[in-house]
């Protein structure tokens, strides 16, 4: 849809013609669209929207949008909105939401879904029972196919999914069965029959990112959320699984930059809210930086009796941390990924060690030879070549082991990345730096 | 399963028992049980695996594996094995096989199969048309929804996904019907008055990223492909979705820390590989760098004149560049979100320059107060404040403005990420704080 068409038909107050093209979008891009209306021709035009569509379209608005509407629609109209809501977005919008329009909703909701609201909120953010919902398809064993597919064709509208219908005896799953099975079985198998038992399920405690993984890894559509006595209390549909591996990448993204995340997106957080989450580790790093430069500072008689000397140090440090940042990178990515733990330290080390003799033996080549045309000093290069060697084994090593032991300490590996890693072993490369240099020079 | 108990069995040639271990076990765990096997145990044990289960396993199963029992394999077996696996992981398959393997499964199956086969290798490399399969459920407008459940019952279990169904008329596709839909309607409905009109498609030569971005957006399980003449060819599913979009990440991670991607996890890429991947950009940044080395040689009088200088040279590099990495990697993150694009341009830099001022100006305080404490030294204190604060402003801006411009020439904006950035950053801040240095002392 052409968004200027649509703001001209809303400007010349077709709502006839508004209503149409609503009718015929996806909600989705309807939340889009509405994203770029003022205030009150948000109101109107939400309630332009097709009433089947209502609850999807203010599930996918951002979160100022669906503030300013809680606080505009009337109590029906706000009912209405919530009936159609699946739990898992309704808990979702609660979080964000100022005490008074929590309390509004609320009131709005019955009792049994109020207090079903209250102990999904209570879930640890990021857990498992936190991003679940609790709409799902339930069988008995003893039920047949034909008699499932009446029950589904009865409660499926309200079900998020109806694709993994989950088969329960005294409020324990015992067996999955997914619709494929059932539309593709006899009408008068038995449920017990068909199900598959081999049941790959989570706790309501677990991290959402472990169970992102889960979906990845076995290509689910759904997976069952199971609490501490076992009892079945919800399921994680794909999408949202999906939605969990975006922001899980886009999490450990921005640690590795050194920055604390931010739950909104660029333009949504502040510029006070950027600046705080930057400027704490740029302080930590600022300070101990200031050890290399105090290093530097001890071996003050060396680049005073050759001045040549600083000028590789930007080189060095560079390429240092260079080296140190793609190794904890790779590493980091493959611990996030469960393809590398901590009992392979050693084998990713030697991997490194071997890595950077290769990379470092090119490096000092193509150093000396610059250094060879543009100076004519052999002892520089060998000096250069032989810090070059060292930083580049001592960078990969560092780059790789620390890592690796965040995770065995239960920190986030991503904090041990690029800008960490660059400071220490900055200072390293100026410490080997110097002393290779006051050996060859004899300073 | 516990891998010693099934790695016993085995020793012991308990073959039926490891049949039953194998007949309960998920295909994507056997998979990984399987990895662990020696050559020879693993073509014993895929023979053990239960005929329904064999291909599914086989997909899972890491390239080497596949290659090695490909070989192994009668063509009668393989034949079983081809039948049951959909095109797409079939395709998958072939693409890194060795040549003459490629020809014996080309060989094995069907004409009609092997021109199918032949036109998806064809497909550019992370295309559309290369990760879809051809296998979907297909309706007819005047259909009933019973009998469309009928026509599912029937081909429903050689289809890679029946929870979408596409209606086709002239092989265009004019509509989609969910199985969701088709459960919950009454028998006589017609397909014509259940379908979506307004579908979500894209077209084979699309990039497999774009694909999975419409899939998060519009959380769906399935995204139909059509050719340019706008006829339908196939489906990509969510489950392939999924692995794209942590491929995609994974790429982007990798080039962001100055690395060409590989196809390959950590551990199955090889030293040689990793060293080749590592040494071209290294390179290249280690002789851009040797720039801010050449500059710091210009100020030789300078730091001869007030040593002192030299030691916050690292402070000032790594503060710079720690900064426009933070800038850089949120904007690439947010530009491949489809967040930011590049008419933002402006917004973005103002709000760089406003979160620079505030995070500049507590650094800069902190690093005088660190000086008047250590070397009483207002002068100093002054000129390592405003450099900083020079510094920051210069970094955040250059590290928000090249993405950008990279994306906008059609460059992955992932190359002007952390590495690049600090080098282009260091050779700023160093003219920025010898030229302040310099007017301040009176150098």
């Amino acid at each position: 849809m052409n968004r200027e068409i649509f703001m001209e038909l809303l400007r010349q107050r077709e709502f006839k013609a508004v209503r149409s093209v609503l009718n015929v979008m996806n909600a989705v891009d309807i939340a889009s669209l509405l994203s770029e209306l003022e205030d009150k021709e948000l109101t109107i035009t939400f309630r332009l929207i097709p009433k089947e569509k209502a609850a999807d379209v203010f599930s996918n608005m951002n979160h100022s949008m669906q503030t300013y509407l809680i606080e505009m629609l009337t109590e029906k109209e706000l009912r209405e909105i919530l009936d159609d809501l699946y739990m898992d977005d309704t808990v979702d919008i609660l979080e964000d939401l100022p005490a008074n329009l929590v309390t509004r909703i609320l009131d709005t909701v019955t009792v049994q879904k109020r207090s079903l609201i209250n102990q999904l909120l209570n879930y640890p953010e990021d857990s498992a029972g936190s991003i679940m919902t609790t709409e799902y398809v339930d069988l008995r064993k003893h039920t047949t196919v034909a008699q499932a597919m009446a029950h589904i064709k009865q409660v499926g509208i309200h079900r998020e999914t109806i694709y993994t219908c989950y088969v329960l005896e005294k409020r324990k799953l015992i067996g999955i069965v997914t619709a494929k099975d059932l539309m593709t079985s006899e009408d008068d198998m038995l449920i017990e029959n068909l199900m598959e038992t081999e049941i790959i399920s989570v706790s309501t405690h677990d991290d959402q990112e472990e169970v992102a993984r889960l979906f990845a890894k076995y290509d689910l559509l759904a997976i069952p959320v199971v609490d501490k006595d076992d009892f079945m209390v919800g399921i994680v549909t794909v999408d949202d699984a999906m939605d969990v591996m975006e922001d899980e990448a886009t999490e450990d993204i921005t640690k590795m930059a050194a920055m604390n995340p931010s739950e909104r997106t660029y333009f949504e957080t502040s510029v006070f809210a950027h600046a705080k989450n930057r400027i704490v580790w740029l302080l930590v790093l600022m300070i101990s930086s200031t050890l290399t430069g105090a290093i530097i500072t001890r071996y003050e008689n060396a680049f005073a009796a050759i001045p040549l000397l600083v000028s590789f140090i930007p080189m060095l440090m560079d390429t240092g941390g260079n080296c140190g940042s793609q190794s904890s990178t790779l590493i980091i990515r493959g611990i996030a990924l469960h393809e590398i733990e901590f009992k392979d330290i050693f084998r990713v080390m030697f991997k490194e060690l071997r890595i950077s003799l290769m990379v470092s033996v090119v490096l000092a080549a193509a150093n000396a030879v610059r250094i060879m045309l543009v100076y004519h000093d052999v002892q520089m290069a060998l000096v250069v070549g032989l810090s070059l060697i060292a930083t580049v084994i001592i960078s990969k090593l560092i780059g790789c082991v620390l890592p690796l032991l965040a995770g065995k300490i239960h920190l986030d590996p991503a904090i041990m990345a690029a800008p960490l890693i660059t400071t220490i072993v900055d200072t390293c490369s100026v410490i080997a730096y110097f002393s290779i240099a006051t050996r060859v020079f004899s300073l």
